[in-house]
């Protein structure tokens, strides 16, 4: 799998904050992407969910029962989070390190502290 | 829109709970109902987020932008739960206690601590 | 245990929102109230925890061990929050609903739903 | 303030891992310790909060007060979370990065990640 730096980093979403990927050298492959496929399966499983529930909500389903698939499709996407959180750490935050690049690992640091501030919402 | 009550109860996701829809009225409407289209059509913006993140990975974005999505996922995901709760403990609890019967209500107010609890994850 | 509504309302804390207890009829117990001791000792364990983290601190403990006290405390907390939630529910919320006081019920769930979403901070 | 390696690691809370220290050596700070006052500040206040919340309690508060402080104490808690993961971040990891030692740098990101899951609790 290969990374194509030169593909269009237009975002599908429309909200990814665009230039926070500058620090991130051409040949460097992000931390997740060794499990990329593992990742992509995880999110049509959590996609899929997500189908779940609308058609319960379509099926008029008892609310409380939406609510546990709610809380499970909550669950999975917290282990996606802190998953690429982990690789972020042991491979973005690790290279820039053994690069000797202090300023670019205290960075990425931060970046990831700002992340983890945003997923336990402190 | 009208409830079936004659509907087939096979939830397509086979996760729910069964049996927790006992104690709904034949006539009784879920709290959600009312804002049914509503909650769908969030729903549906949820699974595109989904699968806005799936792209982002299938495009190996940057760990970092795909963790933002992912916590704007998990705020959605939490403004529909606690929209669900409100609409539940307006309708299905409050019905429930106007009709004098103290039994369902207090069992409807603990299946909601139970759900708040999943939540919270306390 | 008896409910003194002729005390004075100023909070030791300073943060409480006046005026939110306006519904409050004189005499209305809490819904808590039938179980204040057990959480005023939950209480008491809390804050022997934070006094145990900030001695962890002092004493200058890995900041992984710390960490996972943290939580421990957040945890207990929120066993609080949604025990305080569920005794509203069943205690404040249905004392209205029996009432037939439909507002005061309602204004009393949009209060519950309020702190809910303080508390999975969606 | 000096850090003393020989201090005896008895935890006063009893409840931390032992163990997951054996990886800090001798001459090695904790990140947070160059903010050790400003931490100790931080849990004196949330030591006072818990305080006060049980002093709530005492007087009988309306529920929803409390649990607004509630929420007010779990998120300065969360605060105090997020500073000590980032320092551990900035400090023992990279300290462990740089010295060369991977090994120590993937446990130690390990540790964090795992801290992180349960303040996430995924």
């Amino acid at each position: 799998m290969t990374l194509d730096t030169t593909t269009d980093t237009t975002d599908s979403t429309g909200t990814a904050s665009p230039g926070t990927e500058v620090a991130a050298a051409a040949a460097h492959h992000h931390g997740y992407i060794s499990d990329k496929d593992r990742y992509l399966t995880r999110m049509k499983r959590i996609e899929g969910q997500a189908r779940g529930i609308a058609k319960m909500i379509d099926d008029e389903k008892y609310c409380i029962d939406i609510l546990t698939q709610v809380s499970a499709l909550t669950r999975a996407l917290q282990g996606v989070a802190t998953g690429l959180l982990d690789a972020h750490l042991k491979h973005c935050v690790l290279d820039a390190a053994k690069l000797g690049d202090d300023d670019a690992a205290i960075a990425k640091i931060q970046e990831a502290t700002d992340a983890i501030n945003r997923l336990v919402r402190s």
